[in-house]
Formats: C-alpha cells, structure tokens, sequence
C-alpha cells in the first residue's frame, strides 16, 4: 500500500480522502493552522465542516506542528491549501516534497514574483524549490468539474489530471480512479492549471445573467449562455497562448468546471448580486462578512496582468469587463453584454 | 426596404419579427394550417401564444391559404416550421424560395432519405428542389442560444449563421443585427446544423442529473458537469467528421445552445423526469399528454443512424446512452454515467 499526505484539511484537501481510502491508498490528511477546527470536528466523528460529510474512514489526522510525520515515507504529495498559502507551504513541506515521487496540485491561482511577472501556481512552487536548491518530483495539476462536497461523498465526478511526464498522469489515474471517481490523464499541466482560476472569474459573468433575471423577472439566458461561449473561448485563447493544448480549455478542465462552477458557489453569488443591482463593493463587503471568499476576484486583476504578460488584452473582452465590473465601473449588464455578444460589423 | 417572409409562427417564427422589423425589414409572418389560432391571438392584440410576447408591431401576418401573396416579391425567405413539416412546407414554398436570394432556416433536426440515409435539412431541402428542376438560392443555416421569449422579447442574444457563401453569411448579419440580436457569420453550414438537433439529444442527459438532484436530495453537479462536456466532445467529433469546422461546436452553437437548452426546455424536463426514477415511457406520455413535444427523443434515434453513417458509433457513449435510456433501458443513471466518466485504465 502507498502512502499519500493531503497537505490542506479544507474542503477539497478532506474530500479527496473518500476516492483515496477507497483506491486502497494509505492516506494522510494534514491540517494547516488554520485547519484545527476542521481536525477537530474530524476527530469527533461530525461531518467535515465545509464538505458536510465525514471523512473517509482510515484517515489519518496530523496537525500543523506535526508536518514532518506527516511527509515522513511519503509516496505522493497533494498539495491542497488556498493559493495564497501555497508559497509557505512549500516551503515549509519542500523537504518532503522533495522524497516522493510526485507532487499533486488541486491548489488553484496566480502568483505574482518578486518582479512582479504573473506564475502559475507550479511554476511558483519550482521557483522556491530552486531558489533553495531543492530538486521536486513531477508536479500533476489536479482540476475538472468537481464540487468537494460530491467527490467527498462518493458521488460520479469526473478528473483531469495534468503533468507534462504523461507516464505521471497515467499511472496516478489507474491508482486512485474509484468506480465514482474518474480520472482523464493528460500531459498539458498549463491548461489544466490555468483554466481552474479562470473559471472563477467567469463564474461572475455567469451569475451577473442570473441576478438580472432575478432583478426584471425575466430569463437571460441567452445573455448567460453567450456569455459561457465567450468564457470558453477565452479560457482556449490565452490557455493556448501560454503552451496548452487547445483541446483542454474544451474539456472537462475548461467548459466542464466552468459549468460547474456557474451551477453554484460563491462567485457565481457575487455575480447575481452585482447583476440584481448591488455595488460591487457592497456585494464583495457582504460575501466577505458571510466569510466567503470570492477567489474570483482576486485572480480577474492577476489574470489581467497575465493576459497583458501573453499579449492578448484586445482579446480577452469579457476578462477586462469583469475586472471593470469588480472595480465598480457603471452599467456592468452592459460592459458583459457588449464583452459578449458578436459585433454588429458582419 | 428589403422583404422578408418567415414560413411558420410558432415561436421562433415569430420570434424572429422582433429583430427583422428593428432592422428595417418589411417583415411578413406566414402561419401553416396548424398556425391559426396563433396568428388570431397576435390578430388580436394578444400577447403570442408560444413567447408570451406581442408579435412586433409592423409584422404582416399571411393565413396558410395565402401563401403565394406571403411570398411574392421576398428577398430573403426564412423557414421556421418543426421539422417534421419541413418537407411539406418546402415543396409548397418552392417557386418563392427559389425567386429569393437567400433561404434562411431555423427549422432544425434530421430527415431521412427514401432510402432511409440520413440527411441535415439543407440536405432535404436540396434533394427536394433537385427533384423538381428547381434551383434555389444559399442556404443560410441559423442556430445558437436563442430562447425564442428572449428574442421577442429583445433580451440580449447570441446567434450564428452558418451558409457556405461566407458572403451571404456577412451581409445578413450587417443586415439583420440589432443592438439586442447579434449575429456571428460562418461559412460552416453543416456544423451549425448539426450542432442544435444534437443538443436537444445532450440536454436529455444534462435533464438526468437534475433529476438525481431531484430525487436523492443531493446535487449531483459534477456529474452534470462531466455529461455537458462529453456532450460537446460528441458533438464535435461528430460534426468534424461531417466536414465541419472544429471550432463551430466548441462556440456559440455547440457549448452556447447546449448551455441554454440546459438551463430550461422540454428536452431537460424529460431527462429529469426519468432520472427522477419515472420510467421513459411514462416521462414522455406525460410529456405529450401536456402537449410538450420532445424533440430530442426522434432525433436520438436518427443520431445514432446518422453516427453510424459516420463510422463514430463507438466514439459516441453519450449518445447511445441516451437513445438506450429513450427505449427503457434498466439503471438510466448508470448508463449515463458510465458514457461520460473517463475510463478506470488510465
């Protein structure tokens, strides 16, 4: 039996133990600071907090001080805290990052350097691992329409797990698919990694359709599927920019989580408030204060740096609507409309 | 001021007068002998039956009687009937088609040959007109996220038109757009035809999921999820092999109309019911005795011939799953979600 250490106790980082038990995986399930009341409603047998299901049964628990126990032995790394802890986190967890074999990656994000150059989240993690010298296994990005609280509870999710030595990604789809947890294997880590934080942003746009259907009483949902259509080709144009495979934006990475994510979840909220007529600072103030975080916000201004890094600006409509929108600009219904819809030039 | 006839007043018919009179054209509304009490509605200052909108003022409306006078003198002449009328409707319209410049056509789905081959309905339509002597003019195929409440309504909407004179294409969307209806040109008549008959088929699956939901109390979204983007893979691999652009189905009409139908429609009722544990024979009496046809269910079992055709019967799970489902086949949530998981082979 192999052994794999979730470093990350939140929502996604707890649900993955379900298909890992299941697969016959010795699982370690290691809980940051801030994850000590998740371990310790674990511990008490009640429901995982953000999942609202127990944790898979075998589950071993390690607190944030006993992270070196935690990687002790192990085979595989999942690295599954929120992108803004990812850079500590390597760095405290690097040395045993550094003995497995591979490190997964179901984080999500953009992370600026020093420069201020926009990383995705694995070219971040190489960068610290060089920087002190270390040399790091394969990473595999881990994305696709999966809703934590379904994979936790064992209900038919598909995959797609990313890394550049394919080899990598077929052998961890064969050791941890689960008859519900399914597995597509590919060798493009860019598309993968960078389609799951641009869906974020364009849950927004998605939900901005729904909040003007809830303000007027009337559907939108011809707006709210062009608008899936643009976010689509967005997510194909600078994904393929930066290195992907074309394919992977019209896959289970791009179109299946962006579907997802527009069935629910935060951003898709603070979208259909702003759409039923909230300021965008009052809809971001409310969510906050409801302790929920709208990733999307935060990756629409990194992910516009990062259009600008690909050259691709003037080509990326709805991206720059809905940093506008965030920013609070006027009429936002007409700056996602016009992003949108073809032009009347023929 | 150009002339402009749709052939049929359901709902997109009718539909559509919002943005031809917006445009500037004298637009003329010719309802078929199944159409009266629609067009008595519309005579009458009532809203249409079918949108709930009021026909747009200006519209000129033709009994089926007269259809010679409805013809006479049109520029463009769009078809607008359920496609199982589409053969009729065209053999009566044919010396006006073939007077107008072009043929618009929204009617949408398959039509068997006499020899059982199955045909796109440009396809028919041609044969028809060869097989009287009579030459028409491009045909100009029209699909994508159009809800026809919306388009009456002038909700924003995205559409394509598909005609191989890429020309023709242009010039009608410079010619027809407004500032809510929006048109994209494509020289790719078969992927846009291709693509809205298919994704009535899809959307009984998308349907299931909800009825999982519905039945188990527990969203089953990634599956959902996964089902929208094996449908889209389908529906591209299916109409690349017809000869269409790859990008056709990954734009406005796949992953746009797919979106919609989704989102609401008869076709996801359907598939709801079923997956809420109704046998598909009682789904659909039920269906049909509330007068809501079903679109996708004769155009699945004409899919899966027109897939064979095509040699792509084995690459096609999803919709063989859903024509197996159609038929009554035991455990139809299984069936679906072993056709859109990724294998366990890795």
């Amino acid at each position: 039996m192999s052994t794999i250490t979730i470093l990350g106790a939140g929502a996604m980082g707890s649900a993955l133990a379900t298909p890992l038990v299941a697969a016959g995986w010795d699982t370690r399930l290691w809980g940051t600071w801030l994850d000590d009341h998740l371990l310790d409603a674990c511990e008490r047998g009640k429901p995982h907090p953000r999942t609202n299901i127990p944790l898979a049964p075998g589950t071993r628990l390690f607190r944030s001080a006993d992270l070196d126990a935690a990687l002790d032995g192990a085979d595989v790394v999942v690295l599954s805290v929120a992108s803004v802890g990812v850079e500590k986190v390597t760095d405290l967890a690097l040395d045993g990052i550094a003995r497995a074999g591979v490190l997964m990656l179901t984080s999500k994000g953009f992370c600026p350097d020093e420069a201020g150059t926009i990383e995705l989240l694995p070219t971040a993690i190489r960068r610290i691992a060089d920087a002190r010298g270390v040399r790091i296994p394969p990473i595999c990005a881990v994305a696709g329409p999966c809703k934590a609280n379904e994979v936790a509870g064992s209900k038919p999710t598909a995959t797609i797990y990313g890394c550049s030595d394919a080899a990598v990604a077929h052998r961890l789809a064969r050791e941890i698919s689960t008859d519900a947890y399914r597995i597509e294997p590919t060798d493009d880590e860019v598309g993968v990694e960078l389609c799951a934080p641009m869906k974020n942003v364009y849950a927004i746009a998605l939900g901005l359709a729904d909040g003007l259907e809830a303000a007027t009483g009337f559907p939108h949902h011809n707006l709210k599927a062009a608008t899936f259509s643009q976010a689509v080709r967005e997510m194909s144009l600078l994904s393929t920019e930066l290195g992907a495979d074309p394919a992977t934006a019209y896959g289970l990475a791009g179109v299946g989580d962006l579907e997802v994510t527009g069935l629910s979840g935060r951003n898709k909220v603070y979208g259909l408030r702003i759409g039923r007529g909230e300021p965008a600072r009052d809809a971001l103030d409310a969510m906050v204060a409801a302790e929920q975080t709208v990733e999307g916000v935060p990756a629409a201004g990194l992910a516009v740096r990062l259009a600008e890094q690909a050259g691709l600006t003037d080509r990326l409509p709805l991206l720059a609507a809905v940093d506008a929108v965030i920013a609070g600009a006027d009429d936002p219904a007409g700056l996602v409309t016009e992003a949108v819809l073809p032009g009347r030039a023929g």
